[in-house]
């Protein structure tokens, strides 16, 4: 390709450091001089000319017109029907099996056996506002996927939304899980943090429901009036133990080929330890209505018309749950569009395209516009504009039962992965509303500027001002305070809940997440009711932002596999770390303060004072005291990387040979992988990430600095010094990479 | 009497400045010397002894055994079974009779007329739990007392609580209340708001309910299950505009005996301007679910099961009320016992006997601990123990419609009340839990003595520890920190609410408020349902607190009347309006900030870019910017008023002569008047208080500097300096009353 020939070594490598640049239109892209800038806005303009809204809107129509979760013959033809749309586009395109354990619903009886008896639907209603909601063949039952079987009988208990807290404060009244069957609301948490919480409580069964406060007619008004839940929608999903390894839970850190070495499934530890059941609204009412014990706390009550109660009972239900423990084959598409300079250089841009039903919102919305993008891409290239390094299009399956396409691909192709991969760019559900990008913090400038060059389809205004207007305006006191004095948006790290984790996660590979939100809100995910007709109405009509997903998807592809230099920055990296740091510290004073604060309080018999003595509640228990830890070896290596970075700052550069500007790249893309290390998180060797990780207690809900992190806020002090070590030490790493790109690039006290 | 002709003016004044000084039950009482004090404690062990449970228990139990409002033969009858028993105890007793205007209800019709219709039962379900739910003689129907007559027609807009904040997001939705019927819920603001602010927003009617959410299932279980609000249930009470000024609508300022000069009925200002009607939430689920337009904002949402629209319309009422627009004769039971030593010195005891029904809680609770405390005082008087001052106690007639009874008696009789009146003592409806005592800040020190000297009935703690430990674990942000630092409780500055109004803010008499609350919740409050059964079943089952309010109040009745030096004391009075001085001078800076930054993100156009334009929902009006206020005149009052009062801190005082002593109480007692100025507050010359008032637009809720901090709140920012200069003056006032105060007691600047 011409239009990097005669780049300029020094100024591009000027890019890499510097922070809090105005990126202005006028501006060379971040990785681009002058001159290829011009030639890649050209190309991007030419890229925006080959989207179709119409086309995504009749993808989405066609993949969408049948219920089509991994396994079902209606997957198989999604896969193939895309496969074929690869391959007449040019792709290198082929269909990547893999052979994973998957349960189906075999027998689900929910029974409210005393003081009144209810048999629960279980059952969504079709409605005649939505045809698809009457297809319904390859639908899948309302469940959760890897939930174990079991046949229990037990008093209720609600948990509110299941989560440590929650926990806390049922045992503060004095109520035990034991041998009952817990009944939790979706949300606040990941589904899967529920059971697994439920059960290490010693509850026998876990019953799911979404509260119509939070996903229903609180929230407004209900489908098909509006978007929201309707009474009889059920949320799927998976309860795998994802926070301990996604993907296949008989082949752990290895690809499911036929002949990989497998688990049995009674030692898969990813299976939950008791029976999960979701339900709706409308069968959850019976239930709480028959509950007694102390009325909920304030914050617990949610909108059915009745008084919450904790139980334990009298309410008692009857659970019962068989699943099918089939082994299916899934179908991974990969789509290869090999680089024309740089062939060995990966750029990896994947959704998944398996649904739990129909699956218009979650995932085909986010599909179609990649495959929008793909084509544009194709075209592009077979008018001239090949890019200089390798594109990947994958489309994955059985992401809803737990990452396990993407997940088993990543595991397979690790070694090559590793060496190969620039970044790896995902997109799911799409929506209306504001742009989030979730992701490496390294890419968090070159996000900066592709949302500054993509216009926001209502508005007008370009996509980052958008999104810092709605973040000014609406955003959390801490979001708001973190973009102040700054003109950058930041990328929020990543957690889990979408096909980055094994890329990110595992294989310290730079990711990002892209999608779009805020004002397509509703309650159709995972229901029957994620319909064509739905998404169509109430989330994003016309595909006007499926089109702007790909303006930003695309041109982030494009750039990075057309950039001369890479476009990884180290400043806002070292930024955001030190923002960590910095929370996890006051995180542990905040901690001291409050816990020397409740137990002299306790200690002083307040609570005694305080309560109602007519009722249940009593003082929480006496915690561990906080002790002070050893920050400085985090806070040292940062201030080494910070340095480091400075000492890279902007200088005359000599100009690079092609194969310095290879080292140069190859340094860049695999900075990444100097934030994992090979043992893991302790506990969950799978997650080799030590700055970015799902929450082991949150599910999806990240946790920065994790080893650290979960140490303090799990109670678990001896341990946080050691966890400290061990992050500073890929900080260190990191430090040694910025050392070696800047003896390519040159530093301030170099004499060239 | 005896046991204070040996008193020590030199101790006994020491205590009067005295901030932050451990009460311990060796101390002598504030006001009392060593041996005076132990007098005063043997007595009030007697007097404990004569209190009893079983006496407040049977009171009760007659006195709401039938519904029994102001002029209904019922209330009558109560009004003589009150009298009698003072007398019988050996006090000298009348009935005050006034003649005032007091709207019942003639007619009141609901319905929905369209897109369905539905006809409001407006009726409330007799209870076969509960009999005296099925007696209903003399039961007045749920109604607004003095709501203006109407037969109005219009659609509805929903209100949420109708405060101001509500109507300013109204605004931003482009809903105007012009020609529309309003429905407001319950709460958050007095009742009486709802009316005023609609009808100035241009609304033709106003319908008000109970929220499930707020005080309904959604509180905890509901009548006769639990004490919380039956779906039937509705709130009757007064709309009378009392924030202009409280008392017979129709002789403002003046006693309404029989030959007082009246308003017509169509002049009086404090009558609503459009028709305003109670309905309960079993009545309110048909009007909202027929309603559309935008969804309401998340945080007005309630607890039926719907979804909450704003309207207005389609949901479209028929109102219409007539009123019998009747002058009743009203009867406050007045029952004196002259003081041995000043009888010209009087200390009020006062508790309404008025309910709007059964009244069990709300006003006979209280009332039954008074008539406990009143036998037990004229025992001990009868005994030999007469009280050095004379002790009025009082039971109103017509609180409930707007504070009538005792507003009319102090407006008859307020100059010998100037002249005369030591404090007002007032107790209401009370229940189970925790003390509050609102009240003059020159009798926090006294009152903190009084609740650390009488022992909760459930825990055997202190009053004053159990409600310091409640503040200390569930108080605000504010109340903690309020109380950090100090030993002592804080009294809550008096809003309105309660018969105390027209003593402490028409006459300027030092006033407080007794309760107990926190633990026996419920939604009885102005229902039907506030009955014997409800209240002994789940607000003070066997008048616990009944008798530990009847302690309370008790011991601060005797303390006062037979304190050698009066305990008003000025170091906690001026330490708490430096507090309130303060919060005014942040509450303009913060206005300040926030209107400067709104008009600047308004100017930006982010509200343009970050608000949903599909959406009705605009930006905010630009406010005009915050001006600096000179504050100047009101801190140096203040600091002029803690300087003579540190400057009359504890020296050796020479002897008192008995004349001197005199003009020392009276300079003590009537520091409360030098509060108030003739002029009274802007707009409302009935409240004369300029410390504490009731708000303009809280109603109940107090606002303290009120002319001030008015100001600022409602954007008056011309007044606002004009307002620092008479705020000021009350202050200069106090500060010449303390020094004179300290020309009697010795100051340290004094050679005796």
């Amino acid at each position: 390709m011409v239009f990097f020939m005669s780049l300029n070594p020094r100024i591009l490598a000027g890019f890499l450091f510097v922070s809090l640049v105005t990126v202005i239109e006028a501006e060379p892209l971040v990785g681009f001089d002058d001159e290829t800038s011009k030639t890649q806005r050209r190309l991007e303009e030419q890229f925006d000319q080959n989207l179709s809204p119409v086309s995504q809107d009749e993808w989405l129509a066609e993949f969408s017109a049948r219920p089509h979760h991994a396994g079902s013959s209606a997957n198989r033809q999604v896969a193939a029907r895309i496969e074929a749309l690869f391959s007449a586009w040019g792709f290198d395109t082929s269909i990547v099996e893999y052979d994973i354990l998957l349960p189906t619903p075999k027998t689900r009886a929910l029974e409210l056996v005393a003081p009144v008896h209810y048999t629960a639907s279980l059952s969504e209603d079709s409605l005649p506002e939505d045809p698809s909601t009457a297809v319904r063949k390859d639908l899948l039952a309302p469940y959760n996927a890897f939930s174990k079987d079991g046949d229990v009988e037990g008093e209720l208990v609600f948990i509110n939304y299941g989560r440590p807290e929650d926990h806390r404060l049922l045992k503060r009244y004095g109520i035990s899980l034991k041998g009952k069957i817990a009944i939790a609301k979706y949300g606040k948490s990941w589904r899967g943090i529920k059971p697994k919480l439920a059960a290490e409580n010693g509850a026998i069964g876990t019953i799911i429901y979404s509260d119509p406060a939070d996903d229903g007619y609180g929230a407004g008004d209900v489908y098909p009036v509006g978007p929201f839940k309707h009474a009889s929608g059920v949320q799927r999903g998976s309860v795998m133990d994802m926070p301990t390894y996604p993907g296949d839970v008989l082949t752990p850190g290895r690809g499911a080929t036929p002949g990989a070495r497998r688990l049995k499934i009674s030692d898969a530890p990813t299976i939950t330890q008791i029976p999960v059941l979701p339900i709706s609204y409308r069968d959850a009412l019976p239930l709480l209505q028959a509950m007694g014990g102390a009325t909920v706390p304030d914050e617990w009550v949610g909108g059915l018309p009745i008084t919450y109660h904790l139980g334990p009972g009298p309410a008692r239900v009857h659970l019962k749950l068989e699943f099918n423990w089939d082994r299916i084959t899934i179908y991974n598409v990969v789509a290869r569009l090999e680089g024309e300079k740089y062939p060995d250089e990966w750029v990896i841009r994947g959704n998944h395209y398996d649904g739990w039903n129909h699956g218009a919102a979650d995932p085909l919305s986010g599909m179609v516009a990649l495959l929008d993008e793909a084509r544009s891409v194709a075209r592009l290239a077979s008018n001239g504009s090949r890019p200089a390094r390798t594109i990947v299009y994958a489309a994955w399956d059985a992401e809803e039962p737990g990452l396990i396409g993407s997940t088993e691909w990543a595991e397979d192709n690790a070694k090559i992965l590793k060496e190969r991969a620039v970044a790896y760019l995902n997109t799911d559900g799409n929506s209306r509303g504001f742009l989030n990008i979730g992701g490496s913090h390294t890419l968090e400038k070159f996000f900066n500027q592709v949302s500054a060059d993509v216009d926001d389809p209502q508005t007008g205004a370009t996509l980052k001002a958008r999104a810092r207007a709605a973040i000014t305006l609406f955003g959390s006191p801490e979001a708001r305070k973190n973009i102040e004095n700054r003109t950058d948006l930041r990328l929020s790290p990543l957690g889990s809940g979408s096909d980055y984790t094994p890329f990110l996660q595992h294989l310290g590979i730079a990711s990002a997440n892209l999608s779009f939100s805020g004002e397509g809100t509703g309650g159709s995910y995972h229901t029957l009711y994620d319909t064509y007709e739905h998404y169509t109405r109430f989330r994003d009509p016309k595909l006007a932002y499926g089109v702007a997903l790909a303006r930003v998807a695309g041109r982030a592809t494009l750039r990075l596999a057309n950039a001369p230099i890479l476009p990884f920055e180290f400043a806002s990296f070292v930024d955001n770390v030190a923002l960590y740091i910095d929370e996890i510290v006051k995180l542990a004073d905040t901690m001291r303060t409050q816990t020397s604060l409740a137990n002299q309080q306790i200690n002083e018999g307040l609570y005694k004072l305080a309560l109602d003595p007519t009722k249940t509640l009593n003082a929480p228990d006496i915690e561990k005291e906080v002790p002070h830890f050893n920050f400085a070896p985090l806070q040292n290596s940062l201030l080494a990387l910070q340095k480091a970075i400075a000492a890279a700052a902007p200088q005359p550069l000599k100009e690079l040979n092609s194969d310095a500007r290879r080292e140069l790249n190859r340094l860049l893309y695999t900075s990444e992988r100097r934030l994992t290390l090979e043992a893991g998180l302790t506990g969950r060797s799978w997650y080799k990430h030590h700055i970015y990780a799902p929450g082991f207690y949150t599910g999806y809900g990240v946790k920065t600095i994790p080893g650290v992190r979960e140490a303090i806020e799990t109670r678990d002090f001896d341990a946080v010094d050691k966890q400290i070590v061990i992050a500073a030490k890929v900080l260190e790493a990191m430090t040694i990479q910025v050392g070696k790109i800047a003896s390519i690039t040159g530093s301030p006290g170099r004499v060239d």
